[in-house]
């Protein structure tokens, strides 16, 4: 009953969807639509207003502005069966987009939804959007793969029944000015109770509240720890501190998403000769760093001021990093598509 | 910027919204929609086929089919800040339809969205939804809370922009036939880690895995454990085993939603003289257990009949269960609109 679309034939039209326009009962003639337009902020149809310039591939088509494509009887909409990535464009570079697509078709397979887009095509269709932008404003470049229907327990999607859009849109980069931070009281999940293994939707809400909770006792951002008590990252990306020239960060250990962004720092960071470490860290070391910073797409590398009570400074190896990764941003090897391992190497 | 219908208002017109048909750069003038209309197939606003009969209460107005309501923009179609709660109406009764509303507007207070309706709007939209489908129907009521925009770290979404709906659709109740079970690898957050507090969409995925792991061996279902290694729930609603002629069931330890079909089969076996213990279960205890059934407000009280390897059958106590809660249903309580805790209580 569902059909995807199969890579190399993105275009493929689904005869399966209807207009919502039939769904909702509106039989679309000129004389109701006419009526209707008269009355635009009255429309049951309506998702939102004041987005940012937004395009979205979805069914062989490029649309603009937040197109529809949810109900209220869509299982993502209210099961959370949806993952994505997200990449940027900025100042002409999009670096590691490849990686960013690849890897939302890995999350798809670990959610149990049906990655039917290839990496190579989702590349494309990212490079066709930006066109359709001014070239000085910086893009979020997000795919995703969510469900459509349920399985014969509600609870677990039909995975035939899975949908894909590229969405990109304009998103400032967030200026360095600094944040503060302070211990969530909020923990990671384990791999075993969530999929953290994947960039899924449903693992946000709890950064969410982490984020809601360090507001509320004047904290901009939030640093959560594993179960185990260990530090993890923020709650809104990875973490790294340095400690006497040294850099150091959570070692990996299934309990956050080790992300690209991250990956490239410490490659850029290496390559200059700093030592990056990746161990077990405490909140306690964090408190006793000489410096604190994160990374992550959106934001790539923003440095801390301030944690708990303590003030830090912009510092010497955070300039570095940022510096070392917008050297590489706008170096050949992001624009002719090399992968993180060939351009972290050094013989790339 | 954005304002939500309060309660005694929900016929609110939200102005700030727009027709998707201008959010996607469409202008609405006739020809152009019945050029459109031609080809129902290509709309690139469709919202999948083939649902059961739908009506959705959203800005105001009833609509029919699985209208439009998230855009890849909308907060919670990609970072999942949505709750919900699931009632039933059937053979002309709707049990505990004012504990599922009440609990979506707690649900969203912990999810940091913004309960704009209140319980009684809830009740009052629903009874009035019902009337649009045939009584001999059985139907599931989802009222839910959403949220549109993101905050200032993306991760979180914006308060404000809380929005809701509220879905009644045809969903036959299923037929007690029984289901097979099995230990997941699974497990159930903590509160610390997920919030295990709230009807959350987000809670949904990891069950799911459970779902598709356990069906991978032959098993419809999967008992989930909490992190402790203690029985939580199965994958899709609370659990309870009986031995010896006593009903045993997980105590409520903060990993699971202790549902209101679980309490409200508590107090209807207690009341009838059936001894129920709520205490710490293990896996064990259920492969040693004379009847295992399930209790959940989408399918009530269902039958286990076999647990790994050993069948069970349809126990005594299974059956008394069933036909209390039926009895319960049909009772004037339910449609006096009583509480659970004056229902429960053998006062009442």
């Amino acid at each position: 009953m569902w059909r995807s679309a199969q890579p190399g034939s993105f275009r493929a039209v689904a005869t399966e969807f209807r207009s919502p326009l039939l769904i909702v009962g509106i039989r679309p003639t000129p004389e109701k639509l006419v009526r209707r337009s008269a009355y635009p902020g009255r429309s049951p149809l309506a998702i939102g207003s004041g987005w940012s310039r937004t395009w979205t591939f979805l069914e062989g088509e490029w649309h603009e502005g937040n197109v529809p494509i949810m109900g209220p009887r869509t299982h993502a909409a209210w099961l959370c069966s949806i993952v994505f990535d997200g990449a940027r464009a900025f100042e002409g570079v999009t670096p590691d987009l490849e990686l960013h697509c690849a890897r939302v078709n890995d999350s798809a397979a670990k959610l149990f939804l049906k990655p039917t887009v290839s990496t190579e095509t989702w590349v494309g269709l990212a490079r066709e959007g930006i066109k359709k932008f001014d070239k000085d404003v910086a893009l979020y470049i997000r795919p995703m793969y969510w469900a459509e229907k349920e399985g014969p327990w509600v609870q677990a999607h039909e995975p035939e029944s899975t949908r894909w859009c590229l969405a990109i849109y304009e998103a400032p980069l967030r200026t360095p000015r600094g944040f503060s931070t302070t211990l969530s009281p909020y923990r990671r999940p384990t791999l075993e109770s969530m999929p953290v293994d994947a960039k899924a939707g449903c693992l946000y809400p709890n950064n969410a509240r982490a984020l809601f909770e360090a507001n509320s006792r004047g904290f901009d951002n939030a640093i959560v720890c594993d179960m185990l008590g260990n530090v993890a990252e923020f709650a809104t990306s990875n973490i790294f501190m340095a400690k006497d020239g040294v850099v150091f960060t959570p070692a990996p250990n299934g309990t956050f998403l080790a992300g690209i962004t991250r990956r490239r720092v410490i490659g850029l960071l290496r390559k200059s000769g700093v030592a990056v470490v990746e161990k077990t860290l405490t909140y306690q070391d964090f408190e006793k760093a000489d410096e604190i910073f994160s990374t992550g797409n959106y934001s790539k590398v923003v440095p801390v001021t301030r944690i708990g009570d303590r003030s830090l400074q912009f510092g010497p190896i955070y300039t570095k990093a940022r510096e070392f990764y917008w050297e590489f941003a706008h170096s050949s090897a992001v624009h002719s598509g090399a992968t993180a391992s060939s351009a972290v190497s050094p013989g790339s």
